[in-house]
């Protein structure tokens, strides 16, 4: 029962054959082959619109790619206070953009609004040499705490960032359980609400390390090349990479075994609401549950075999606790969780 | 008659398998699963020592990411005028050392000697502040005009540097080729001739994308694990690069394959130097034959199906081309070309 | 009547003194000469032990170069959220650091406490990779709110940043103030509470531009040198920022100085507490005063010729603004601006 | 006699009058002084155009700002193999750019040729993403070997130059003493020969510590101010450096200065180039002279007091040394040190 996180499992056997696939024979490297050419085409297809894609292999080296070459190294990066760019990726933004801030602002279920982003505005002077200047707002879609945007409300933050001549990002680790959640198209959820450049995950959701940045506008693209050359993230045998993310899109799949997940979750909640004492902490939209349990309960939980990650230290006899589910978590799995958080296992 | 790269053709079917076998179930993520400890285990069993090694999935961040380790931000970085990491890396050696300088030296057939080492340090003072200081030496092994440094060789150049408080590097991007031209152990041919740390590159010899940064002692490992993970090279599925180098080091296959590269190369050298006005530019130790042709042999090389860089521009009448070959190059095709070459074909 | 910043006034005769006896004859650049030798005597007599100090020309350099000669690029740098090196240098000192992370903590008149630093270091896990690792703790003294932690405070905060393997750092752009205000000597105030190294500030209280970042531990100065150098700020012609900080510190000349604008702040603060409407924000501990005016008051000093800035936007009628006296404000300013509040002028 | 460096000598009595009368009462600081715009009105009369002007403390800054604005991290940057920014700045370069290359390129007597430059390019190719992409040419004026740059050689390498996409840089430290020396405008050594922005230097001439980086094309000074503050050199009482370049640029003394140190160099050279065994090593245009000397010469020079640096090892016999003069160099040091070489003294 391991719920620690969706990349705690492993591939799909759709992208292990699409590897397989391509292992034979030379190809043009560094990204000049047909399978790369092919990924460009099915983001295309999938966004309605010309982008630009560049294949990566993790979601730190999309994310801290996609922000150096948005802001410079006097700008001012906005995002969640619990944003995974901000707390978890040891720097990696500052040390690609060669120094820009990062600006955590806070929000209820790992959510910024408009007037949140508006306060921490109002204390970046623009062209005043003393301030960082505001280059970037950063969503990351679903977010850090299992929550998804509305395309409003994209569209809201995104006209208040675009107003202050900042760029739009999606940290899209989890972009597929968002999509899946919001029943939008790709489209709508992006580009058509603001957004300027997408981190587009494939690794959480089943590929082995495959992740592209997507700039809906090429001519934010500018030096992206050479960044990414120069951080060692331009690999050689590109159609590894590419082949992965070429069977991640074709037929939907991506969303379908989102879609597998986020239901596992939902199903989670709902198993563990029910539960005396248990308290389900933010909505849960895509794979992600956090819930209040009693401590006594987590104890149980993990010595019934469950493995999850505390979400902070134990408070007043209880502990906030993360359960993620993924593409390949078993329902079998769930089922036994729930049965064992309602003492009927 | 792809002649291009070795980084132009796939991978091995142990190699895919090896990655098939390690796609079902969950693991710990970030490098804490059981396949990343048998490389460790691999490592020190083919090295006869202890080490730390550290996967990464491409040669340049290998680099990088080793001599940003060991050099502080003011050091120099010592190496060949024609290396890689000083001229096709865009600058990533300069990026993850913030900024330490990478000072070429001439040398014959690529490789360096202790007199001109001896020469660059002279205008190095320690402890002046105005210089940049002393290091790193870094040796490409084999070197890229397809050389191979001996075991003594190395000795020379490691004790001078260590006499001046400097650590050895060897971007071993093509090792597997240098080791199996030697004849000598992995051993032999890095730490016990001076080595402090190696990029010990599978890619290029059949891997889809995996490299190590092997310290040969851990104490010089020090703050690597953030540099990765700051990087953006910490990739949370790291079974599927370990995977790779566990079946690459298995049975001593990394040997075989690159041999067969090496005789190949040695076989294109023969057959092209018997040709009218052709010219071996530089001993072939390993898998790349550097060769002058008159230019019109060029051009009917090219029309005839080969694929090979220029090493430079035409000069009074002819060309120096690089022909690399790989652990998969058709022996059918060095045959071919030789013919054609020849006027037989 | 300027009351915008202690950095508006010029400068001492005694110090103008200085570097004029300084500019005759040849002497060793680089800081070889005797007035730098000179000043490090001085400022171990002030601080009553073994230092070393490298004086550098503007405070944001001290600061970063401090910071970044402390933390790693992956280290984090615990301040109050209202810090100067965290809102008011553009990001220099992650410049500097190559990318630290800088994390602000809320605090009551712009000071930290053991309570909000420790709830900091539990979201920054130790070893833990993905985690920026703590590295320093800045504290401002006086802070950017015009009041001085106690040494009992200092100890209580460097002892918990020292049991997590922290270095303590001051920005100390108004120590003379701090020091001044406490009647406590120099020592007391810094490394016999637990102050690793020192930015030293003169230029806010009369000097031209010299301060210095004085280490009370010199193996922490490690690679201070290189990093002056590098960043520009090692001055051929030392010797004319050391005459400043000589003749700074003869006499305790410094600490009668800012006695002088501390006393004026005192008088601005009584004054204006007496005033209708009127609200001092913090307690005026140092030379700066936050007070709250209703809007027409604000208004109305500034029609007679008061000079302030506004600390943020107006709020329910009234603003709170910032006062700040220096070494040279003339006791007749203050006094006329109180009268022109009070009504009586 | 001190000939170690022209920065081994203090400040005219010019500058420190002008600083002295900046010392008093209030000014706003930043750079938003009258002084400040004073200097920009005096650079536009010396330069005959619309310019930027702006003022920092060291020759390190002025150049690697410069440098860091023009080019990309992923950039390359020309400059001759004994260029003071590639071998005397410790990477200060490097550091502000975030990794940009210097490329060195040998060059007779200092200078770099067309032709060397046009060779160094060849190995650079335009948007090939492995190689760091040609941004600047940097020319030092006068040269580190003491000879200087006719209007027509800038001319030639600065077409090649923006033929190529790159902008010229030049290192002026010693500005005052190349157009003292060519006897031409300002404008015709600079910007009517294509450099596109200059590092103005005062100090070696004369200052206490004041450069100026000078952007003959406004937009290319795009976010120089951030990169100078985030660097720790906007001072914030910069009336003190603004007053130091006004009165250097009062009157035209700047280039007087400079004509008396330069004529003093060449009277050492006249005198040395009449002793038995001594040879002149490189035209003595401005006011350096390379001089060859028999050890036993050198040695008899330093014992009667002579001080200068030797540059480079003794080699069969003689050393290479290096003599500097300054706008304070007594007459009488000159005619004692070649008395003393002619064995007259």
């Amino acid at each position: 029962m391991n719920f620690l996180s969706d990349n705690a499992y492993g591939a799909w056997s759709e992208i292990i054959a699409a590897v397989t696939a391509a292992a034979d024979g030379p190809a043009p490297s560094y990204g000049a082959d047909a399978l790369t050419a092919q990924i460009g085409v099915q983001f295309e297809r999938i966004f309605s619109r010309r982008i630009m894609a560049f294949p990566v292999i993790s979601g730190t080296a999309a994310n801290a790619l996609a922000l150096a070459t948005l802001s410079p190294p006097h700008g001012a990066v906005f995002c969640h206070a619990e944003a995974h760019i901000a707390v978890d990726e040891c720097g990696a933004p500052e040390f690609f953009s060669h120094g820009a801030k990062l600006i955590g602002i806070e929000g209820e279920h790992g959510k910024l609004t408009p007037a949140g982003l508006a306060t921490a505005l109002s204390h970046h002077l623009k062209g005043f040499v003393h301030h960082a200047q505001p280059a970037v707002l950063s969503l990351t879609q679903s977010t850090e705490l299992g929550t998804v945007y509305t395309p409003d409300e994209i569209a809201a933050l995104s006209r208040l960032a675009h107003e202050h001549g900042m760029k739009v990002h999606m940290d899209g680790a989890r972009f597929a359980n968002a999509v899946a959640h919001l029943g939008v198209s790709p489209a709508a959820a992006t580009w058509q609400a603001g957004v300027d450049v997408l981190s587009f995950g494939a690794t959480k959701n089943g590929a082995m390390a495959a992740e592209a940045v997507v700039f809906f506008d090429p001519a934010d693209a500018r030096d992206f090349e050479y960044r990414r050359k120069k951080s060692g993230h331009l690999v050689s045998k590109m159609r590894f990479v590419s082949a992965q993310l070429d069977a991640y899109l074709t037929d939907d799949r991506w969303l379908a075994r989102a879609a597998h997940a986020n239901r596992l979750a939902t199903r989670l909640a709902d198993g563990l609401k029910a539960v005396e004492g248990v308290e389900i902490a933010h909505p849960v939209d895509a794979n992600a549950v956090f819930v209040w349990l009693p401590d006594e309960l987590a104890a149980r939980l993990r010595n019934g075999g469950g493995a999850f990650y505390d979400w902070g230290p134990p408070a007043g006899g209880r502990t906030l606790i993360r359960l993620v589910t993924s593409f390949a978590t078993p329902e079998a799995d769930v089922e036994r969780f729930v049965a064992l958080a309602g003492g009927r296992a």
